[in-house]
C-alpha cells in the first residue's frame, strides 16, 4: 500500500516538495521560504503546515514509502545537514530524524545537488550517460557527481561539494565559509551580484544601466541578466566573466573525472547563451588536448524543482 | 606454467621495468633513459636490449601472464599513449600492441600514476583505504584516483590528470600542453626549478645559495632542496611557495571526492617536510569545515619504482 513517496528540495531560499507515485510523477507540490525563521523548529512548521495536509489527503502516513530529502551539506550516511553555509541553521542538524519523527515516515537524507543528479539521471537528459555532473547555479553552487552510473560520496559522504572549489586562491571572500576565491563567490546568483558592484565600483566612469539598481541596492543575477538582453556592455562583461571563472572550473572537472557531460542547473542557467557561451569558451580554452571538444555541456531540461523533488524521492 | 608478469613503468625520464613473481614480489629490473632516442622505435630496442634476456632467463614468453605498462597518458581502454606532454613520442602511439608484438606476451596499459596507485593499493600505505589519491610529483604531476576501491578511468579512460588542473588561471605557461597555470607548471621538479629561478631573477639583490647554480643554469630541485636544508632563505621560500600552490589544489582535490588520505610519490617527496608541511597548511586552510582535518596526507612507503612496476604488473 505504500504507492507514494515524498521529495523534499531545501535550497537556500526555497524548499520544494512534493508528493510523487511509482511512475516518478510528481502529483502535488509547493514550497515554503527555507529561511523564513531562523530555526530549525520553525522550518519544521512551515513545512508542517503544507506537508501534512498533502500526506492526509494522499492517504496518511502508511500510504507513504519514504520522504526523501536534498539539503545542503545533507550527508547520506548520518542524515544530518552540517556546518551548510548558505542555511540559517548552523552546527549539525539530524534533519533526517526531525522529519521523519514528525510525520512518521521513513527519511532519507542527502544532498540537495546529488538528489538533482539522481532526478537528472533517471527522468532527465543525463538517462543516456554513465559519467557526469551536475553543477546547480543557484543562490550558492552546488553539483552532484555520477562516475559509471553511481553517486559519488566519497568515504564520508560530503563527495562533490565543486561550489567550494578555489578558483582565485586568495580572491573575493565566502562569508560563509571565510575561503577565498571559492567558485560560489564568484558562479552563483550572488557571485554575479557582486561582480556587478565590483565592476561598477571600479569603474566609475563607465556608464552602465546598472547603475541605477546600484543606487537603490537592488542589482541580482536577474536584473544584470535583464540589462544585458538590453545590450548593456557591463551586464555582459559580468557574464563572460562570471562564464571564464565557470569554464575554468569545468576544465579542472573534467581533468579529474573525465565525464561526457555536465549538466547545468539553476537560476543562473535562464541567461542561457549569455552565461553557456563564454563557459564552453574557457573550458575548451584550459583542457589539455586528449579532453577537448568531447565533454557535452547542457542546460537540465527538468524543470529545476522537478528535478531536485524527483531525485529525492528516488532516495526511497 | 605463467607464472610471471612484466610491470613496466614509463616516465618522464626512465623506464623502470621488473619482472615481478604471483606473490607480488620483484624478482628483478632495470632502468632505460625514456627519451634517449627521439622515436619510439629507439625506445623499443633498448628496451628489449635488457628486457629480452630477463624474459628469457626465467623461462621465455610463455612463462609470462602478461606485461603491464603504466605511462603518461596511457589509456586503458585504447592500449594507446595519446598526446603525452613528457614524452618525446607525439599523437598517438599504440604501445601495447608494439610491445606485445615484440615480446609476444599480452600485453595493458594503463595511466602511469593509476598503475601507482594500484601498487599503492595492493602492496602499500593505501591497503587500508577505498577511497585515495595518489600524487607523483616528479617530472612531470601525475595522479591516480580510487573511489570505493576502484581506479577512476572516465568514460574514455582518461580521467585523473591532476597535473593539468589549473592552479593559478593565467599564470606560468606549461610548454607541453600551452595551458597556463596548470599544477604542473608549479609542483613538478621542473617546476620547482622554475619558481627558483623566478624567484632569484625578480629579487637580483636578494643573497642566495642557489645564485650559483643559476650562473652555470645548473638549478633542479635537488640543488634547491639542498640549499633549504642549509638554510638558505629563498630556497626554503620556494618549498613554501610549492607546498602553497599543492595544498590548494589538494583542497580542490577533496571537495570533489572526500578521500581519506592523499599519498604522495616521486622525487620531490624527498624533500619530506620542507614540502609536506606548507602543503598540508595551506590545504587545511583552504577546506570548508565538514573537510577539515579528516584528510590523511602521506608519503608512499613503497619504493617509487616498486610501486609502478608492481602497480603495472597487476594489470595483469
Amino acid at each position: 500500500m505504500q504507492e507514494f513517496a515524498i521529495g523534499i528540495d531545501i535550497g537556500g531560499t526555497n524548499t520544494k516538495f512534493g508528493i510523487v507515485n511509482s511512475d516518478g510523477k510528481i502529483l502535488v507540490q509547493d514550497r515554503i521560504l527555507t529561511n523564513e525563521t531562523d530555526t530549525i523548529q520553525g522550518f519544521l512548521e512551515s513545512l508542517g503546515e503544507k506537508l501534512s495536509p498533502m500526506i492526509r489527503k494522499y492517504g496518511g502516513a502508511k500510504a507513504f514509502r519514504g520522504i526523501g530529502i536534498g539539503a545542503p551539506n545533507g550527508n547520506f550516511y548520518s542524515g544530518n545537514i552540517e556546518h551548510a553555509a548558505n542555511l540559517k541553521w548552523k552546527g549539525i542538524v539530524p534533519i533526517a530524524n526531525m522529519i521523519s519523527e514528525k510525520f512518521k515516515i521513513h527519511t532519507k537524507l542527502t544532498n540537495d545537488a546529488n538528489a538533482a543528479a539522481m532526478g537528472e539521471m533517471m527522468y532527465g537528459c543525463a538517462k543516456k550517460f554513465k559519467n557526469f555532473i551536475t553543477i546547480t547555479l543557484g543562490t550558492g553552487v552546488g553539483s552532484g557527481i555520477v562516475i559509471d552510473g553511481k553517486i559519488v560520496l566519497g568515504h564520508d559522504g560530503f563527495a562533490g561539494e565543486l561550489g567550494h572549489v578555489l578558483v582565485r586562491p586568495g580572491g573575493r571572500l565566502h562569508t560563509g565559509t571565510g575561503i577565498r576565491g571559492s567558485l560560489e563567490s564568484y558562479a552563483s546568483a550572488n557571485g554575479v551580484r557582486d561582480t556587478a558592484i565590483e565592476l561598477l565600483t571600479q569603474n566609475p566612469k563607465r556608464k552602465s544601466l546598472l547603475r541605477a539598481f546600484l543606487k537603490t541596492n537592488a542589482i541580482t543575477s536577474q536584473t544584470v541578466y535583464e540589462c544585458a538582453l538590453k545590450g548593456d556592455k557591463i551586464a555582459n562583461e559580468i557574464f563572460e566573466f562570471t562564464g571564464k571563472i565557470l569554464g575554468e572550473a569545468f576544465a579542472n572537472f573534467v581533468v579529474f573525472s573525465s565525464p561526457e557531460a555536465i549538466v547545468l542547473f539553476g537560476g543562473l542557467t535562464k541567461a542561457g547563451d549569455l552565461i553557456m557561451n563564454p563557459t564552453k569558451k574557457s573550458m575548451e580554452e584550459n583542457l589539455i588536448k586528449v579532453f577537448k571538444n568531447k565533454v557535452t555541456l547542457i542546460f537540465s531540461q527538468l524543470k529545476e524543482a522537478d528535478a531536485a523533488i524527483l531525485g529525492a524521492s528516488a532516495l526511497v
